[in-house]
């Protein structure tokens, strides 16, 4: 056998942790698939005494910081398990100078400089695998790298927050965004500051990436709609159900005749479709590409053994020289198309006051707009009294709608804000 | 760029044709993937001049049969997809013998002579590729392979026929089974002959396959109990469906205590978990695994559009050298667990006569063979009257329950057959 593939390992949290016992409890197996143990050699911490403590038998030294991780002689991979910008993006750069291949879990370091770690990985000649920084376990990357490597893709729609998805789930069940957050944080899906979670910030990072891969696209941080859950109203959930859809967070990346759209909103996902069920804290993700149709990807998004999972498939693809973990060196990446042209059937709801009229004048706003509706719905209520319109509206831009509902909440008889949630559309199975 | 990489095509028809045709459709896509262009050199077919009349565009050449097909003097690889064992069998030996690479898509000759194949890979040091045999476009081959490959694998199971799954679709939509057959025939799912298909036997194929990379086990042809939906139970669906379930035909593989099982048969599967909404010819595929947890991967089965893309996909990988394409070479396989051990918790439905004293028999043949009951429900029926009483057994073995309806079935106040389908189990998500 082969001299044996070493790995340096920054952080030793809990991600960190499961990699380590991972490679240490099925070190025969990835041996089996790699032709040579991958063995650790390094680990680097804030605490080094405490991470001896704690893990003193999957490891040969424990050192302070990633310096002398990232310049380890012994090591030809470094796994950077750090988070953050500050000391991850110089451990990346450190180890790729020094010729050594890279494993990161960080969404946010790839989204926002990208750009300069990947040529930096090529200009090595050394690959920056990153399966762990979108959605746990599901092998998206390889997925679209390399199964749908001969097709060409279409659109890649996913629920790729945990947070945001328990969220939705427990709010489906009834349950207030307060009582669900608060359970979310509990059972240690959310942070003790959700926002980057729940503002949508975890899931752009991560669907950025994804239109990287993709389409070749390089989004700017910021330069995309980007809502969350905060502000979602536990009526929608209800109004969506009685038109036989669930409401989830989805993040997407599309194809368009111009260009590449993307988003991060609440979406109406038909309830006889899989991704309607995906629920609590899993992640799944739907691509559609030309030949293949639509194939769908699901497992936890999350935690530290499905993510440590990712990395150490990463590890087994670096030992084994898969070509395809090199990100290609591109010419002009495809623009983005602005986000009122993103076409959707819509749902919409507004809260007017119940009195002759006010049908005539919303429904002539969205005449106005050249939308057509499919479907009108208001619950009973007494005359004079604030009731609920929802309105499904066939396919048009964001631009209209939005166009159209402007003109609608300038009557004195409807109180915004107005709900408008996109529908997402499956081919029939 | 450096030279292509040739390919020759063995076989013409709906698969033949839309590898033909991705290959030239996407042929810039795919050169950026591998490096180099991927050029068909030669087509081979029943009727040459037919193919060449159709998709003379595609190839320079067309010839008749595989034997110069396996032997071109250009080909870099050999693409098998004629299907059967008579031609294919000696195309796959010709082209490795030739030190050719090989991808197919033929899941009954793997099943039946899958150790001589790869042993002849291995010993010619060429991948024997064979994404497009299982479940089409889903790339369960590769996930198995590569993206769990750290991973210790528990079970996999999955919706893997879509002829099957169409039917059991419509039935679940109140259609027969006669009905629900035809349909499937009239939009291509099903053969003239669909035995191969509802039976159970390309399933069987297909999780031995599945059985081979997640367990390296080496299922020998009928040595694992097959269940098709032939006989399947229109009523059975309501009945599941009041309990909140769906039933599918699952083929499962899964590690067990001393060794391996296999099976194919209808199973339950309850309403909250994204396979139950796996409808109309789509496959869905789930894992479980040690540190992932579990993943599902789900597309279109089968077509001539999906499976070329699987196909396609096999020959990047080869033209990009990828090493995780070989079969390890093995030593002894896990013997198989007999069916009789197979433990799940239970759906028992039986036909009995409303009288005094029918349940407790039934329930103490069930007790006899330490089975505790989790519901159990009977229609309203006039007594004396025939009527179906469904039972919700708790986790307990194949073997017992077999005896225990053997017992329930000698009393004269029962008809059978009794119908006995496997409760699918999820984590909680």
């Amino acid at each position: 056998m082969k001299n044996s593939f070493k790995v340096a390992v920054a952080g030793a949290g809990t991600v960190g942790g499961a990699v380590l016992r991972l490679l240490h409890d099925n070190a025969e197996l990835i041996a089996a698939r790699c032709g040579r143990r991958v063995e650790v050699c390094a680990v680097g911490a804030r605490d080094a005494a405490k991470a001896r403590a704690r893990y003193a038998q999957y490891a040969p030294q424990f050192v302070k910081g990633w310096r002398r991780i990232a310049e380890h002689p012994e090591a030809d991979a470094v796994v950077e398990l750090m988070g953050g910008e500050s000391a991850a993006a110089p451990c990346i750069a450190a180890a790729l100078s020094r010729g050594k291949a890279v494993a990161t879990a960080n969404k946010a370091l790839l989204a926002a400089r990208g750009d300069e770690i990947f040529a930096a990985a090529n200009a090595a000649k050394k690959p920056v695998a990153f399966e762990a920084a979108v959605a746990g376990c599901i092998p998206i990357v390889k997925t679209l790298r390399e199964a749908l490597a001969g097709d060409e893709i279409c659109e890649v729609t996913g629920i790729i927050n945990g947070t945001c998805n328990y969220i939705m789930s427990a709010m489906r069940r009834g349950m207030t965004f307060a009582a669900a957050l608060s359970g979310a944080q509990k059972l240690g899906y959310a942070e003790a500051d959700p926002s980057l979670d729940i503002d949508g910030a975890d899931a752009a990072h991560k669907i950025a990436l994804i239109a990287r891969l993709a389409f070749r696209a390089r989004p700017a941080a910021e330069s995309f709609p980007v809502e969350g859950v905060r502000n979602f109203n536990l009526a929608d959930i209800k109004y969506a159900a009685q038109f036989n859809f669930s409401v989830k967070l989805l993040a997407q990346a599309r194809r368009e005749k111009n260009g590449v759209s993307l988003s991060v909103q609440p979406t109406l996902v038909p309830n006889d479709h899989p991704m309607s069920a995906v629920n609590g804290s899993m992640n799944a993700i739907l691509v559609k590409s030309v030949f293949s149709g639509e194939t769908m990807y699901y497992g936890a998004g999350a935690g530290g053994d499905p993510t440590a999972a990712a990395v150490v498939a990463d590890l087994i693809d670096i030992a084994r020289q898969n070509r395809a973990l090199f990100m290609p060196q591109d010419k002009t990446p495809p623009p983005l198309v602005p986000a009122s042209e993103f076409c959707a059937p819509y749902f919409l709801r507004l809260r007017v006051l119940d009195r002759p009229g006010v049908l005539a004048k919303i429904t002539g706003a969205l005449a106005a707009q050249n939308i057509s509706i499919e479907a009108i719905h208001q619950n009973e209520s007494a005359p004079g009294c604030k009731v609920d319109v929802i309105i499904l509206l066939h396919e048009t831009t964001r631009g209209r709608i939005n166009a159209a509902a402007e003109m609608i909440l300038l009557q004195d008889a409807v109180f915004g804000p107005a709900a408008i949630f996109p529908i997402q559309r499956f081919s029939q199975s």
